[in-house]
């Protein structure tokens, strides 16, 4: 079948991959550049394979400025075991951490961080069903907290902080799952960025974990060995077999970012991609936004129809003219279009086309 | 690059898989099945994704005939975070467990178990180099350890249990990475088995875990919430994104396996792929294996020519020759061949003439 046949996916993850990567991996399957094997088949202590680890790593740490006080570590099981993870390796200087809830992930990850400290609520969303983001001015914060914890975007909510929080000399954390690689950082703000591979990097199965130094080898007596942070510094990822395959894929992934003109680049494309998809909604009395207009979400549009009768035939309909995953996430309901850094222009284009049409046949 | 320029792989992990499987990988990547995306694509919550889940867990189900009070759950971290997750989950109802220490990943996941328990060795093989396994006999059990752990088939040291102890009711743990569907099993003696994908199952990033259901529940309260196994069997190991495309490659395996007779066909080929090799070893005056005849692997082949110096020879002329990984592991040294399911009879044989030939010139 040619890559003509696929579809407009918009799924919030696990999330589309671009094509010519999916190419390029498929074409290299059977035997990887003359290896006369897969790099699903190459122990990873093998030169040909730490040759890609070290270069996907090196290629990582410059698109992101990664400063020498920072270590990249390729860690597994995904954002949520790092919600373990965080409090695990650094809670123990004071035995308290705040955590800043804005949605569904923020939320989990604090109800976990319980089992390990003292947690308090920097500050909330809840009130508004998630709809924005909270200012500066209303995060509190005691100064004696091991970490401040908060999620960069909200997936499910289709927030997004347009400011990194000042935390005095509280280390920052953050999930960036959902919009790594989309805007330039400067990494040295933040004591721990993760983030989940599977909506702006590489397949699921991984957590990329960027860590300032200074605050690893200080884990609670209990932390299982491989969510030791030092560990994992310390080994180069490589305590055990890394997630090979998922780590040469990152690989493919950030060469054809680099293509795009790199995260500078990236980050004027999502913005024009989001402004098409906003300007529907904003044009229209028919559609809806779920967040308030200054936390919108480049990367997770969240919106209405005018019921959930015609939520439900829009999503039908969608499905119907090759759009795929446009159904909101269960706990918010609605609809949502994903669209990281792989979506293509030309899908949203396509999308807000529909959407059009959609609105002038049952407005 | 076409298949035929493939060489004759025998890393120990991660290791070949079969050629069929990465075709058919290649020739999905970018629409699986007319669905318009690649699998690593595919939301987890997806009808079209669930489906290939569903299906790898039933023919696993089948193939290894997993009794009704067992659960089948797939996890991130491969054998090693198992290490934790074993005494985490179980080693709370009497605070203790017994190894048998037969290698070295038999004697990490000890290690790991001292954080969370009383931990004495049942028996350990330290004596002579971990070159044989242990008898019944030798094992030493009280009866009131939370459980029994062992690994049944030692990568580095290329020893495997020919038995499956008896432990009168302590629960049975198993790190079955190496050797999993080599050998039909009785599942209900089993408490727990685990086993990491990267040799015989798909690519690295994924540890396949057996449960008896009734052990599930009772973990320590500073467990990891994904590190549960209740939490894993609850959410069928969808807690959190699972890693989907190991999975796909897995069920692609798994019908690979079925085509070759299943497990009991698997048992069969496998012997003989080991008498080809070990037959060489046998047969010569050149050659040594380091295991006891007794306790020989069928996986990992472990040998010695009569000096390092011939060793290292042996090494470069068999990458030149079209093979690859013959080295062995850095604690053992020496050469070893690992030889998993989807190495080829054929890739055995070639590797046996050149052995012969090896040493008619080398002797």
């Amino acid at each position: 079948m040619s890559s003509t046949d696929r579809i407009h996916n918009f799924s919030s993850g696990p999330s589309m991959l671009p094509l010519s990567v999916l190419e390029e991996a498929a074409a290299e399957m059977t035997n990887y550049q003359g290896s006369g094997m897969s790099v699903m088949e190459m122990s990873h202590r093998s030169q040909v394979y730490i040759d890609i680890f070290n270069e996907t790593k090196a290629n990582l740490k410059r698109m992101l400025k990664v400063p020498d006080t920072h270590e990249i570590i390729f860690m597994q099981g995904g954002a949520t075991l790092q919600f373990s993870a965080v409090p695990l390796n650094i809670i123990g200087r004071t035995k308290k951490a705040s955590y800043a809830v804005t949605g569904n992930f923020s939320d989990l990850a604090m109800k976990e961080a319980k089992k390990y400290g003292e947690i308090t609520v920097a500050c909330s969303s809840e009130d508004k069903n998630h709809s924005y983001i909270p200012q500066q001015s209303d995060i509190k914060i005691e100064g004696d907290e091991s970490y401040f914890y908060y999620c960069a975007n909200n997936t499910i909510y289709g927030t997004e902080w347009k400011y990194v929080p000042m935390t005095k000399d509280v280390p920052l954390v953050c999930d960036m799952s959902s919009n790594i690689l989309t805007v330039p950082l400067d990494i040295s703000k933040f004591g721990i960025i993760f983030a989940g591979a599977q909506k702006n990097m590489a397949p699921a199965g991984m957590a990329v974990v960027i860590i300032d130094k200074s605050l690893a080898g200080k884990e609670l007596p209990f932390t299982p060995k491989l969510l030791s942070y030092q560990v994992m510094i310390d080994s180069d990822s490589m305590h055990n077999t890394p997630p090979c395959y998922t780590i040469y894929m990152l690989g493919l992934v950030l060469k054809w970012l680099e293509k795009q003109g790199g995260v500078e680049g990236m980050e004027k494309i999502k913005i024009e991609k989001a402004k098409i998809l906003y300007d529907v909604i904003d044009e229209s009395e028919f559609y809806r936004g779920c967040a308030e207009t200054a936390s919108r979400s480049d990367m997770n549009i969240t919106f209405r129809t005018p019921s959930e009768e015609l939520d439900a035939k829009f999503v039908k309909e969608t499905v119907k003219a090759g759009f795929d995953n446009l159904k909101g996430h269960r706990v918010a309901g609605g609809l949502r279009a994903s669209i990281y850094n792989a979506m293509p222009t030309d899908g949203v284009v396509a999308l807000a086309a529909f959407m059009r049409d959609f609105e002038q046949t049952n407005r």
